[in-house]
């Protein structure tokens, strides 16, 4: 049996205590959560978020690329929201390495080189406060009510980036 | 007092019970979850998923566009992960809008047009099978173990997309 099976059958338990029907696509706190895809962050969990309440948007990094834009756009727009958090997270697997020493592996490998960018970073906080900037720079993003986290792994705690 | 300040009061009080710290980057299950930012989803409640176990993907529908890519890259590479889940869902916004008419509204707005597509879609399972081609396609992504799914908002069920 693959993992995705056993994922099932832990869907198969939610549905049958499920009572969350009814609920309205936009969230009802008005906010959009930007964070890393790290198998260490439920972000339900770390916010004490229920469902119907926030989107939660999720990439390697929790950087601000285009996607993130795209997806901020139609939550603001579209689906009402007010407020931006940006979540990083200490441990970030994108320290660990440069864009153009894993792209030039990949070329090696598969003969083709990404042509987008790997979004990796050296210092934490520096890109709470790069994936800020682009939201500020955005024209797409009619609210600017950002604020940029650091989450602690190992305690976890969230630590503003000012 | 604003929303995320309420949100970090809930973060206090999960940092007080934490004893999750300790956990390797790594996901423990070698699994990655492609999801929507919907509100009404919240995948480690969906999928039963516990904290160090999968690494989490979301964005406006849940498509898989360049920065999806990205991060699967990353997840499999750099991260080990060998299987993918695709989750859509009813009543998804993406299913209310075409990418050509929010434009022109956008462009009268604010000026600007923008330049990427907003990946709106008519048919559910169509586009969960179009994410799955998209990643079929890439050269970036060893492994092809995908499967996709359609959460149920009414059910709390995943329905399999073939």
């Amino acid at each position: 049996m693959s993992v995705t099976d056993e994922l099932l059958r832990n869907n198969e338990r939610y549905a049958e205590s499920f009572d969350g029907g009814g609920l309205p696509a936009p969230p009802s706190l008005g906010v959009a959560v930007v964070a890393c895809m790290d198998a260490r962050i439920d972000v339900h969990g770390i916010l004490g978020l229920r469902e119907g309440e926030a989107h939660v948007i999720r990439n390697a990094g929790g950087v601000v690329t285009e996607d993130v834009i795209r997806s901020l756009m139609i939550s603001q727009r579209l689906l009402g929201t007010r407020e931006i958090i940006l979540i990083h997270h200490t441990d970030c697997g994108m320290l660990t390495f440069t864009d153009d020493e894993v792209k030039e592996r990949i070329q090696e490998e598969v003969g083709v080189k990404p042509a987008f960018a790997l979004e990796a970073f050296r210092d934490l906080e520096e890109d709470v406060r790069q994936s800020a900037a682009r939201i500020q720079a955005s024209p797409f993003i009619p609210h600017k009510n950002v604020r940029g986290f650091v989450y602690e792994v190992e305690t976890g705690r969230l630590r503003e980036v000012r």
